[in-house]
């Protein structure tokens, strides 16, 4: 787990393939997993608050909080999942489920701005990856990420919200253990569990965007869409 | 993240804090994840199903599966939090939300045996903490981890059930980022990262029981319990 020091603050525009080949010298198989708020940076998706309209249920939502942060965050649900204002969970239009549908106002570029998730996180991995591969030469992985709250347990994880280049899941279904047990039902959430090894060296407050992880052996085509449980298996809608 | 290899089959009353002195070299500040499974099998925490009567209500649960599995399962739950049979998600009695309570057959020690959670995880990461400190002079961390599913998300994570010696939730609430933000509402469940990242080294199927983190810096003195959110806290029940 190495951290990729030394990248600049990220603006509208910039590549994040270009910034992270001139941060980090890469290896073929490498993981490098990315905090979201950068990706979002360089795509612009961002929203300052100052233009922002509150409906009425953004004034319900909000409690005593500012009721355009609750807009922002209506804007990018497709569902509140739960609501305790001015706490909302909601499901984003790529089917995350996850505090204040990701809209975040921490390390936004300034005051007064909220960062949003990216549009298509697979896509912005993939972007990533493909301008890695032309600057160094390097297969890697990319996983983009976020720290989500979960049901039931204290405090977030970091999470895959994109990914590209990397098996997300393994399916351990028809494995066997040692005694010759088939493990059945058994399928690691891999590109969750890389975005949390990750954080451990990422540090929201020293300002390391980027991790790499070495020696995994995960490259495959999965993608963080695969990580969203379908709606028909889903006990918790 | 240095997996231990060579750790033998345990058995009943083996002492853990040995097997991984024998196994590994330590350095003060490491933290040893050690799956739950050995923990089990060394604390006796197992069933053997020929001695278990179904209830009616496991019976129900089962579907067409083994009702004396769901018997075991119903026994480990404190509550059923949901069930589609023979698919039961259960809160055990230290609080920990998952499937089958806990309840596993895979990499039991022989077939017709189901592994239980141990009774007191943070007890058990304690007493191989305490182990380790005599027998190596180091002091380390432990965490005892299980692989939980999540709600709305594909693929279990490992998290931590048991920890002793090390921070398991980071507080970043009145830590401000660099631009000088303030990041409330901002916990980190250190622990379950430490869980997951092992994870990615120890190998369902490999045989590999525990792994070493070294160079995090989390020493400290959570426990898993801490990992449990607060019923009165909690969106979810």
């Amino acid at each position: 787990m190495i951290p990729v020091e030394g990248i600049p603050e990220i603006r509208e525009g910039d590549d994040l393939g270009d910034v992270l080949a001139d941060a980090a010298a890469f290896e073929d198989g490498d993981v490098v997993v990315v905090a979201h708020k950068v990706v979002s940076k360089a795509e612009g998706r961002t929203v300052q608050l100052d233009g922002v309209e509150p409906s009425e249920r953004a004034r319900e939502l909000a409690a005593d909080e500012d009721p355009r942060r609750l807009e922002v965050i209506l804007r990018e649900s497709a569902r509140i999942v739960r609501e305790r204002p001015p706490l909302v969970i909601a499901e984003t239009r790529h089917g995350f489920v996850c505090a204040s549908a990701g809209v975040d106002a921490s390390n936004a570029p300034e005051p007064g701005m909220l960062v949003l998730l990216p549009l298509d996180p697979d896509a912005s991995a993939g972007r990533i990856r493909s301008r890695l591969l032309e600057r160094t030469g390097r297969t890697v992985g990319v996983v983009v990420s976020d720290s989500f709250g979960r049901a039931w347990r204290q405090g977030t994880t970091d999470v895959a919200i994109g990914a590209a280049g990397i098996r997300t899941l393994l399916d351990l279904r028809g494995a066997r253990d040692r005694t010759g047990y088939e493990l059945h039902a058994t399928t690691i959430a891999l590109a969750d569990e890389i975005a949390g090894a990750a954080e451990l060296v990422l540090g929201k407050t020293r300002g390391v965007p980027a991790a790499i992880l070495r020696g995994l052996d995960v490259a495959g085509d999965g993608t963080a869409r695969d990580l969203v449980i379908p709606a028909d298996r889903d006990l918790f809608r």
